[in-house]
């Protein structure tokens, strides 16, 4: 008998009726002869709510992490109470748990926790009881029995590290798309869903913005080796499959396409080339809570260098802050661009097929787009863009890598070039 | 350092300005150098909003009571966050505790747990550090971690244990009324506030129809010494003092009178006379979970009696089945009378004084009010009237106690007769 965990998102709980109809899907899953775990979010716009109750009380002030969390665990385990009885109520036989119930140990890091272990012989003996055995997600708790919440995305964590814990055999994400698509369908209608992905494809296509999944669950799954199959709760049609990488998947080059906007980029020119400057500059935005993301360094003459790197637009203020003390006391020079998009393409294949970065730049000439910066990973290439062109870049590369026809292996061609980023 | 336990019920934790007045008021008393402990119970309506969306996942089927008791703990779990966040955005230093994390161990009774013991360490070593601990009213844990609710006035019960496990110097119940009261003073506009009641005293009301605080918290509060301080969380005036019974008490004969309505009678005539019938009958009805109230037996001639009892009017369909079957198998007459009311006076004084009782009946029948049954304890008369002169026999009662007005010892008299209870 083989064991499946099934999560239900926010809006696939939204309300009774889907809470209902998951029970339903649960049940089937069951009368299929799989045991059955379920991992519930909160319902719909709970936890919004109990945000702005948070804020309300505390007028103004940081609410303490340790009462947020307190209060945010609730929201699932209001779902996972009421899933419980919509099982019984059509005649299933269900238990639920919280993480203080299940055992979902984490550190002490409120609103952004990390799982120590989870006691899986619970879940087993009521498994073993024939039941179906529902567990709040995104939620933790401390040795000391404090609440305590994973961060973002830490439902999809609670559904990875559960199949992980109990060995299950495939974990079912129910969200309200129907899986991966090779980019964002509103942005570029002959998006197609993706049958099967790689965790470190989707690893990338989630940082670039694909909402899906979050990196932590994924990372989880990579580490334990857990297929997770992200699916709609709205129809029965199969979904994406996220898998450890096969043969079959490299022999396609490029799986996805991705467009991040609202990014901003700081070059600082004329900086001194020499050790420890760098780490000087990412150190002070580390410290202001600025998430730096690609960098590049070049070599300029008379030993200055060139360090440019991309902000969130959100970011900023607290970078320009920061930058413009830089470059007072590194005497260099400092410019700022807003409103830059990075489109990019990700393959598993890349490391085998070449010409892929070749193709793309290609693709965004002939769309007249100009390329500001250009980063690489192993399996990824990024380009930096104006934003006013991203979706027209989006559009150019998905359409290169034939991405939205039929899906064709991309023909071997001369090894690409690559520079090293990070 | 003495140690107050407040506690805040629903209505005066309804929304973040009620949940911030609370906060307000505790960091008051902890200024005035008390420990103080915080008991709440779920904001407003939230618990009549978790009771429909059970209702309607299970669409008519009763939910389990497990997963009852796991959805409805939330509401109250809500609260302390809150408050403590409130507490700690006015300066102060806080910390919530459900159940669970307090150590409040119950029996596996879901909806209606017993509380076995309580973990006063955690929350002394709390106080000593200075916060205000604020702890989830209306629920437990069991043994293996499951979450249990109190029932009824089950937050007045966490209130009582608390302090009775932490030797609390008093208990302070907030709530929307500023006492208890002579008489309900929507049906009596002259019922005066009272200042003092004793536990026994208050029993009796509260079972009469007194909502200010249910009979479990008073029989704790009783058995373990506790004084409870029942007030307004509107204002800052002193309410009625919940208090072992004292000497001057006594000097009063009746300290308050109580109407409860939509009962009904049941008579049973031409029951034989012989050991184990009331029993029989009595057991019947407990079976079919009819809460029997008042009970009066009176021998008849010929060797059979009469035996009446009240059961509430919502009892009465089920009532009328099994008493219909038990006046065949009995080959008794079987008599129904609805729509009647009982008016009581309460006092631990009568335990001294006389003329009690005559005083009452007098009242009643210079008010032209015929009496239908009469029953009395130690500290209690109650007279069934019809339900349309229910409202006038209280008046009646209240006046001629002289409840209203300016509090007099009532005159001894001759020892009161009274018939047997039960």
């Amino acid at each position: 008998m083989s064991i499946v965990v099934m999560k239900f998102g926010g809006t696939s709980v939204a309300d009774a009726d889907n809470i209902r109809a998951a029970a339903r899907r649960a049940i089937r899953t069951q009368n299929k002869g799989h045991r059955v775990v379920m991992v519930v979010s909160a319902m719909g716009k709970t936890t919004d709510k109990l945000e702005a109750l948070a804020y309300e009380v505390s007028r103004g002030k940081q609410p303490p992490k340790r009462e947020w969390d307190q209060l945010m665990v609730t929201g699932e385990q209001v779902t996972i109470s009421l899933m419980a009885m919509a099982l019984e109520g059509l005649g299933a036989s269900a238990i639920s748990f919280t993480a203080a119930q299940i055992g979902m140990v984490t550190d002490e890091r409120h609103t952004k926790a990390r799982i120590k272990r989870i006691a899986a012989d619970r879940i087993h003996e009521q498994l073993d009881a024939g039941k179906i055995v529902i567990i709040a997600g995104f939620q933790g708790v401390t040795e000391a029995g404090h609440a305590t919440t994973l961060g973002r995305g830490g439902s999809n964590v609670t559904l990875v590290a559960i199949a992980a814990a109990i060995d299950a055999d495939v974990c079912e994400n129910y969200t309200d798309v129907d899986g991966v698509y090779t980019t964002d369908p509103r942005l570029v209608p002959t998006a197609r869903k993706i049958k099967t992905i790689s965790y470190d494809e989707m690893l990338e296509l989630a940082s670039l913005g694909a909402n899906v999944l979050h990196n932590r669950a994924v990372e989880f799954a990579k580490k334990y080796n857990v297929p997770i199959h992200v699916r709609s709760s709205l129809n029965n049609r199969k979904g994406t499959m996220i898998v450890p990488k096969t043969e079959s998947m490299e022999r396609i080059a490029v799986s996805g396409a991705a467009l991040k906007d609202k990014i901003a980029r700081i070059s600082l020119k004329r900086v001194p080339d020499r050790p420890g400057v760098a780490a000087r500059i990412f150190h002070k935005m580390a410290t202001h809570n600025v998430v730096v993301d690609d960098i590049i360094q070049t070599i300029s003459p008379h030993k200055t260098a060139v360090i440019a790197f991309t902000v969130d637009l959100v970011d900023l203020p607290e970078a320009r802050n920061v930058c413009d003390d830089l470059a007072r006391s590194l005497k260099c020079q400092v410019m700022y661009e807003d409103h830059m998009a990075k489109v990019s393409v990700v393959g598993v294949g890349m490391r085998i097929h070449t010409g892929v970065a070749e193709r793309m730049f290609a693709a965004l000439a002939k769309a007249k787009i100009n390329i500001e910066n250009i980063t690489t990973s192993e399996i990824k290439i990024s380009c930096l863009v104006n934003q006013s062109q991203g979706v027209k870049a989006l559009r150019a590369v998905h359409d290169v890598f034939e991405l939205g026809g039929k899906r064709r292996a991309t023909k071997p061609k001369k090894k690409k070039t690559r520079r090293k980023k990070k």
